[in-house]
C-alpha cells in the first residue's frame, strides 16, 4: 500500500474520492430504476415477476413468490446444528445490546388541567432488503428483524433474490430464529417498489430498512416520503488509527477484512508513527497473497485504500473526523481517551482485540452504519428505527384560560384568523 | 359542508385524493428543481444570487447575503414588548416539553473485558427553512431552533426568503430568542441546495428542517443523502373524532382553522351522531361567512374536506387510523380511553378544551408533523432529530476467545475470509 501524509497536497483529492463513493446516483441508473419502480407502482405484480424473470433470472407466479413453510423448514434443516449455535447465540447478543435503545412514552402534568406527553408506537409492517445474489447474508437478517421485533413491529417482511429463487439455509435459519413473518423471493428495484407501494401479493409497508447494491439504494431514495427508509447505503469502509503500541499485522488483517468486500470498499490508516505505516504496507502485501478475494481487495486498496501518516494522535482524530467512517478503529494505547475527541462514526472498535469483523457478527451492536461520510448526521439502525412517536396535548377550560388568550394572539399575528377564533370562541363562547 | 358515510361507495376515493395530496412530485417540478439543485451545486453563490433575483425579486451579493447584526437587532426592536412576551412565553413552553426528549449515552459491560455502548452526540450545523413570501412564522422557528438548542447543535443557521430581502421582525424576534447563528436572506430550491453541498458564503450543514413549499419539498427530496432532511412536507390537515358531548360550534371553528392555511388543506370530521353532524355543517357555512381567508377555506373543504358519519367511536379510530392525520382531534366525552385505540397521528388533541391551534404556537409539542398519511412511520420534529449515535465496542483478549471463533466460523460461512482471518490472527497469533 501507498504511504502518503495527511498534509500532502493531493490529500484532498483522496478525501473527495473515498467520501463522494456512491453518494451520487448517475443518470442513466436513475432513469432505469424510476421506469421499474414505476411499472411496479402501476402494474403490481405483473411487472414484479416481469422484472425478476428479466434482470434475476427466475420465474415467479403469485402461488410462489413467497417462501412456503415447507420450503423454509427444508432449507433451514440444512444449516448443522453447530451453525445453528453460533447464529442463535449472535441473535441473543444482537437483542441484549438492542434492548437498552428501548424508549418509554411519558406524559406530565405541569398543572392540574394541562398533561402533555409522547406515546412511541411501534411501526406496524416493514420489509427488511437482504442482498442476494453469490453470497447470503443472514447476520443482515439478525441486524435488521432483531431491533423491529424488540420495537413491537407486528410485521416484518424479508425480501431476498436468492439463487433462482431458492431460499438459502443461512438465510432460513436466520428468518426462523428471529421471527420473520414471511419471505419474498424478490430483489432489486422491483422488491423496494413492491413493498413501498404494495402489489396484489406483497403487501404495502411502513418502512424500508437494509443493504443493496447501487439500484436497490437508488430506489430507495425514489420511494422515500411514500415509506420510511433507514437510510442510502454507500460502500463500505474501515479507517485505523493506530500508535506505536499496535501490531502491524493485526492493522492489515482489519484493513484486508474491509478491503475484500468490494471494489468500492475503502481502508485508511492514519498513523503518526512512520515505522508503523512502512510495516503495515509490507504486511498488507504479504497478507494479499493468501486471500482468495484477492482480485477485489487490491483493487480497493488501489482506488480508495490510503495508509496516512500524520504529525500526531490528535491531528489523526481530526482527520477522522473528517471522513466521518462507517468503522473506526483505535489502535493505540489508550482508546478510551482518544475516543473523546471522535464525533463522528458509524461504530468505533476500541483496543488492539476489538477487531471490526467482530461487530459485524457477534458483539452486539448493529452493523447496518451510515457510510460515505453521513455518520455525521445519521445513526447504526437501531431500535428508533421502528417507532414513531405521537404527540398528547389535553387542556382543561381552566388550563386553556392561561395561555389561549396568547395563542390567539400569536395566530392573528402570522395572519391566521380562524385559528386565534377557535381559541376565543371557547373562552368567551362567541363568535366574533 | 357535504355530509357523507365512511361505509359510501365514494369513501376510498375520498380518501386516496386526501392521502394523496403532496406525495408525488410531477415531473416537470421535478425538472425545475433539479436544475436549480445542480446549478448552485455546482456554481454556488453566483447560481444563488441567479436564482435568488429570477425566483424572488431581490438582489443579493456576498456582503448582504446575511442578515447583519444591525439589521437583526433593528427589525427585533419593531416587535411590542407585548407580543415579545408572548413569543418569550412560547419560547419557555417548547424548551420545558422538548427537553424531556433528551437522551442519554450508556455503556454497559456484560463481561470484564467487553464493553459496549451507545454515544449520543448532537449535529454540528443544521439549517432551518423558514418560509417567507407573504406571511411569515415566527412559530416555525421557535418549533425547529429550539430542539436543536436542546440537543446541542452547534451552529443554527436560518433561511427565510423575506419580502425584497428585508428581514421581518417577528422573524428576528424569534431568532434572537432562540439563538440562531446566521439568517440568510434565500429561500426556495435554490436555499436547500446550498444548504446542502454549501456555497462560498453558505456553510454546508448536516440536516435541514422546516416547511416549504412543492420546490422546496421536492429539493429537501433531491439533497436527502447528501444530508439528512426532517421530512417531506405535505399539506396541513386535521381529523377530528366527535361525538354527542361535543358543541357544533367548536368543531366547525377547529375545521376551518385548518382550512384556511391553504387550499390543499384537509379537515374531517367523523362522528357517530348524525344529529351533529348536520349542525356542524351548517355551523362551518355560518363561521365561513365571516372569515378574512373565506376564498381559501371554501376551496379546501370543497375538494378535501368531509363530514362523515360511522357506525360508531370504534369505526371512526379505525377510519382516523387509516388517515395517519397530521392533527387528531378526540372531541369525545372520555377522550383518554379513545386514545388507546389510536395507533398513527401526528399530534393528538383530547377533549373539548384543546383546539389545534393551541398546539400551533404555545402547548409545548411541536407543530412540525408528519402529513399525508406519513405519521405511519414518523413523527414530530424533535430532539432525536438533531442528534446521531456512535456504537462503543471494546473487547480485551480474554473476552475476544470467548466470541471470536464463533465470529470467525459466521463470517467464512458469508464467504468472507479475510474477515475471519482479522479474528484468527488476534487468538493464535498465525496468519493461516
Amino acid at each position: 500500500m501507498k504511504i502518503a501524509k495527511t498534509m500532502d497536497s493531493d490529500f484532498e483529492a483522496l478525501f473527495r474520492r473515498i467520501t463522494g463513493r456512491g453518494r451520487v446516483f448517475d443518470e442513466d441508473l436513475w432513469r432505469v430504476v424510476k421506469e421499474i419502480v414505476d411499472d411496479v407502482a402501476r402494474r403490481g405484480d405483473a411487472a414484479l415477476f416481469e422484472c425478476t424473470e428479466r434482470l434475476d433470472g427466475y420465474v415467479l407466479t403469485a402461488e410462489t413468490v413467497a417462501v412456503s413453510e415447507n420450503e423454509l423448514e427444508k432449507a433451514a434443516a440444512r444449516v448443522e446444528a453447530s451453525d445453528l449455535a453460533i447464529l442463535r447465540q449472535a441473535a441473543q447478543r444482537i437483542e441484549s445490546f438492542h434492548r437498552h435503545q428501548i424508549a418509554e412514552s411519558w406524559t406530565v402534568s405541569e398543572k392540574p388541567g394541562a398533561t402533555l406527553g409522547q406515546r412511541i408506537l411501534p411501526l406496524e409492517r416493514v420489509g427488511i432488503y437482504a442482498p442476494g445474489g453469490l453470497a447470503s447474508y443472514p447476520s443482515t437478517v439478525l441486524m435488521a428483524a432483531i431491533p423491529a421485533k424488540i420495537a413491537g413491529v407486528q410485521e416484518i417482511l424479508l425480501v431476498n433474490p436468492s439463487k433462482g429463487g431458492q431460499v438459502q439455509p443461512l438465510i432460513a435459519a436466520a428468518a426462523k430464529l428471529c421471527g420473520i413473518d414471511r419471505i419474498f423471493k424478490i430483489g432489486g428495484a422491483q422488491a423496494v417498489a413492491a413493498l413501498a407501494y404494495g402489489t396484489e401479493t406483497i403487501p404495502r409497508v411502513d418502512k424500508i430498512v437494509g443493504p443493496g447494491n447501487a439500484y436497490v439504494a437508488a430506489a430507495k431514495k425514489m420511494v422515500f416520503g411514500q415509506v420510511s427508509i433507514d437510510m442510502i447505503a454507500g460502500p463500505s469502509e474501515i479507517l485505523i488509527i493506530a500508535d506505536g503500541s499496535a501490531q502491524p499485522d493485526l492493522i492489515a488483517a482489519d484493513l484486508l477484512s474491509q478491503a475484500e468486500h468490494d471494489e468500492m470498499a475503502s481502508a485508511i490508516l492514519l498513523t503518526p508513527d512512520e515505522a508503523l505505516a512502512r510495516a503495515v504496507s509490507a504486511e498488507v502485501e504479504r497478507q494479499l497473497k493468501r486471500l482468495p478475494r484477492r482480485v477485489i481487495a487490491e483493487r480497493s486498496l488501489e482506488a480508495f485504500g490510503a495508509i496516512l501518516v500524520t504529525e500526531d494522535l490528535e491531528q489523526a482524530v481530526a482527520v477522522a473526523n473528517r471522513f466521518a467512517p462507517e468503522h473506526l478503529e483505535l489502535m493505540v494505547a489508550d482508546p478510551w481517551t482518544l475516543l473523546e475527541g471522535i464525533r463522528h462514526a458509524g461504530a468505533v472498535f476500541l483496543g488492539h482485540y476489538t477487531p471490526e469483523a467482530l461487530g459485524d457478527y457477534i458483539a452486539g451492536p448493529n452493523h447496518v452504519l451510515p457510510t460515505g461520510g453521513t455518520a455525521r448526521f445519521s445513526s447504526a439502525l437501531g431500535v428508533y428505527d421502528f417507532v414513531k412517536r405521537i404527540s398528547v396535548l389535553s387542556f382543561s377550560r381552566e388550563a386553556l384560560e392561561e395561555v389561549g388568550p396568547q395563542a390567539a394572539r400569536f395566530a392573528h399575528l402570522e395572519g391566521l384568523d380562524a385559528h386565534g377564533n377557535s381559541i376565543s370562541l371557547r373562552l368567551t363562547g362567541k363568535n366574533p
